[in-house]
């Protein structure tokens, strides 16, 4: 559990806020490429960090992040014409670049210099990594692109999804840090199978991991502490000799790594939590291989919508959200799945929309298996209050402390899980 | 008309406030049994006096009430697995059973005992009367079922319909103790077929009454203060030597009886006024007969949306709403009937939901025939200032005191209608 | 720029502001006789200046408006019967005349006085000019209607549509009279077209002027304060020795005359914009021809969506609306026409409406060419001071002040416009 204040002061992100000031210290994705396509396409209207923004590419190709409204008289730039360099005001044709600069402003006179004394509000803006990131705060501050795993690779290594969720970013992020609820939430244990073996569906090749998931659902945690984050252990009896671990990167502020299979060189899942307001965040799930592409039956299991890539309209809002109970299937919930919700994005969402879209963390009974959910908690309190303090994130400044990944290790019960896979951990191929 | 302070006071019933308190003295009825069918069946999602709750019948067909949100990360437990004899989380398997304590906690380590230390908030419920009721009270108050007229009946004296009305509860009961809106809501007497009688329905057998309503539209109130709520005498003259009496019983908080046929031996209808939050009520409608089963006739005629109950779709939401102005048809209310909507129950509900969710009754202007909603408001507002002071309500605590019935009667001028009717008013066969 | 004090002083308009004072002096036109078609006829619900209103019209013909609320127990009064010279409350019978008195009380003893002592929120309300007026303010200081140009007319002489638009009445009226935003918000001129000549759509007749508008975007503004508002007069080089002169009229409170055609004796066009709460207003779009009545073609081209009258539904909610983004086509807006928006209505209500709903006017930046919307904010915030110091508004009380007409001008520049244009700018056939 959490105070109320502290609540506030973790969660919200508008600017001025604390947390908001320190999220502002990242580069932040929040669009897909598809959403640009080519230059001087139609803009985008986004909500960023509570912030009401418009971007777009411009003739060159470079992508544009300016204020929705328009200096001049507040008309919405969304509407804007996206021509020759720059975003032009529908209104009385004020034109901006995407520094901000007022390049054009026909309704005023030649010989007026006012053109020259009117900015607007322009965030810089990359394409990297499959996704379009932009950099929300002071320019003295702005770091280097983070060098996360995913990033670096060619797109045919990588899968990337988006979906809007109806829930603040950080209990999003604490239900991707937490490896406890991968027992049950996407189970496929239910009383009437364990009642019924021969109506239990054949074990997948590879899922000799879920089994230890299954048998011993109450893991023991350790959280590490790191530059870039935290490193978290989530340790499950496998056999009489060998212990079953599970670890999950956090990398500040808002990404985790899933761990994968047990073998080596398969491919790693993560996401990426990007509040738009203080109710709702971007999910970017990423699958990755960093050792070869994706097949295209791999590409297409991605796409089914089985796994963490939830399908969604053309806006990227989930098929499966509130307003229709995240399409729960009562019968195959009784009989077959464990929450009879399809999909593991469409599990995680449901069950983190439905804390309410801010939870009320005075309200938890945390345990030992939310030692991760503490901890990380505890961190974001501390670089935020740092930050208040004059004390840059190391995170921020340090885009080279994210090359990183998650790994799932079976080793003897006296072997030191932080060495066995300091190899898988590495983000090197 | 009423201060904006008392109306507050009178009308807000969340956790902590006076009325609030006040009401959780009684047994609420809040579902219809066909909502929880059988044993394990889904859990039922409800707001109920402003708390969210999850409802659920358990292996034993025993009704569990529990807060939606579970106590260790608060994921709503309307998507939880109701199976073996308790309801559980689909986050991390925590369940829960009837009387919130938790008997399994799968995600925290065997040796741990945290399971022994939390509990979710839990109500005790029952399936009593065509109905399932909760109570919300402190353990130690907790009466014995209310023995209203309809409740120990057979299922087959007895027609039950639910739906949502879009206001506060007590501006709906208001409606239910108003005989005198008879004259004029229900009515079928318009001026077109005033000054048209070749126009007018031929009479329905048993409407005799209906005349006397027509004919007497200001009725003379008499108002008596009973132990279990209010009864209600509202005297209409008849012909010179007689008159025609409505008496409607008011059993507190919520229930309200409408006076019947003046023949004795017909069915008697009555409502419920549950409050969801402080701005929609659950209508439950019940039409029941003391004496005999109602025939296969009498119960299509209940269902077909001309009386009190109300067509709604399966989630309770009457057809015609405020969205659809309730269906009004202008040239029927020119022509044939003084609303345009069809219906009883939605004509009631039209109208009291056009008064505002929470009607002003600072701006009100009040006369004699409002002498039974003066009354109840009166009294509502003694016995909520009566607990506050430690003085327990007669009504919660004396269940037997609802043995009562509304009755009509038709008696000499100098008969006293106490006396005349006090056969048909208490509830025995 | 404007201090968000003065913001809020100058948009909001409910019972008891400052502003809401001021336009409760002037009669208001709110509904289409379309709306009222006959005596007796459904009444009609309003929202107008932030009061809920129920608007009928009587036997007699005569139009009553009223409060929402039946004053007995604030039931409806839309779903009120309209019969006999009054509205008559469904919910007990209580029935008032067009003056909000009660007329008749039925629920009520024969004896009681009661009636006599209950009065309605009544307004009164006049049919005039192709619309229906009220009057909210107090009685002693009703003026007659005003004047204007197009009221008087026959309605052949006239076209006038109604559509809701989502944003503050005051942001709407500025768009009304910024005579610069025509270089670019109605422009078919765009960079493609510049570069591609053989795409341009060929000339229309009458067309001089727009050329104008096209050559020169930078108009010289010069504001006249008048008795009744301001005269706006926007100049911009036509030639070497010849200005084209916009001479738009602002007529207080929310009306405004757009320059026509530089040939005289051709229709006018021009706008009320009347406030139904501080985040909507009414716009009523109107064409004129002062000298004759328009052609069934001329007609059929008012109501084709490509002129000031947006294409509405029966409810008077645009086609094109923000849910939609005003059907924006990116493929006509690169091409074609500055927007991509269809319609002149439909391109000015996309830019109001995107401003937000009221506008921030603190975050702006005006330059010379808002000169008319900055003598605009100074009127209106000098005429509700000067209210407020018992200084009654002339053009309120002097209805006959209003006898002016917009023009568009083609002078020397050694001209002065104002006695060039003094013709067509008096209401004179």
């Amino acid at each position: 559990m959490l105070s109320d204040a502290d609540n506030e002061y973790m969660c919200r992100v508008g600017p001025g806020t604390p947390m908001g000031e320190y999220l502002r210290r990242f580069w932040i994705p929040f669009l897909l490429p598809e959403e640009l396509p080519e230059p001087d396409c139609p803009p985008v209207r986004t909500m960023l960090m509570n912030e009401e923004l418009v971007a777009f590419k411009d003739t060159n190709g470079d992508i544009g992040v300016v204020d929705n409204y328009c200096p001049h008289r507040r008309a919405s730039l969304f509407f804007g014409r996206n021509e020759e360099c720059g975003i032009r005001c529908v209104y009385h044709g004020w034109k901006f670049d995407i520094n901000g600069d007022c390049v054009d402003m026909p309704s005023e006179p030649a010989e007026s210099n006012f053109k020259d004394k009117v900015k607007i509000k322009a965030y810089p803006a990359r394409e990297y990594g499959g996704l379009i990131w932009c950099y929300m705060g002071p320019a003295e501050h702005m770091p280097e692109l983070p060098e996360i795993d995913w990033a670096p690779l060619p797109d045919s290594h990588r899968v990337i999804s988006k979906r809007i969720q109806e829930s603040n970013w950080v209990q999003s992020v604490e239900g991707g840090i937490d490896s406890s609820h991968i027992s049950f939430l996407h189970s496929g244990v239910t009383p009437f199978l364990r009642d019924n073996p021969d109506k239990r569906p054949p074990a997948r090749v590879g899922s000799q991991q879920v089994n230890f998931t299954t048998t011993d659902t109450s893991p023991r945690f350790v959280v590490d502490e790191t530059d870039y984050g935290l490193l978290i252990s989530a340790r499950r009896d496998a056999d009489q000799d060998r212990y079953y671990f599970r670890i999950t990167q956090m990398l500040l502020p808002f990404y985790t790594m899933i761990p994968g299979s047990i073998e080596p060189g398969r491919q790693i899942g993560g996401h990426a939590w990007v509040p738009v307001d203080d109710y709702s965040c971007w999910n970017f799930s990423i699958s990755w291989n960093p050792y070869r592409p994706f097949t295209e039956e791999e590409v297409k299991e991605h796409w089914s919508g089985a796994g963490i890539h939830a399908l969604t309209d053309h806006n990227y809002v989930p098929l499966s959200n509130s307003r229709n109970d995240y399409m729960i299937d009562r019968e195959q919930q009784r009989y077959r799945t464990f929450t009879g919700i399809r999909g593991i994005g469409e599990q995680d969402m449901g069950t983190q929309e439905s804390m309410g879209a801010l939870t009320w963390r005075a309200g938890e009974h945390l345990g030992s298996s939310d030692s991760a959910i503490i901890a990380y908690r505890r961190r974001l309190l501390k670089e935020c209050r740092n930050l208040q303090e004059g004390i840059e994130s190391y995170a921020a400044t340090h885009p080279e402390s994210y090359k990183v990944r998650s790994a799932s290790v079976l080793i003897k019960r006296d072997e030191d899980y932080r060495v066995a896979a300091a190899d898988r951990l590495a983000a090197r191929i």
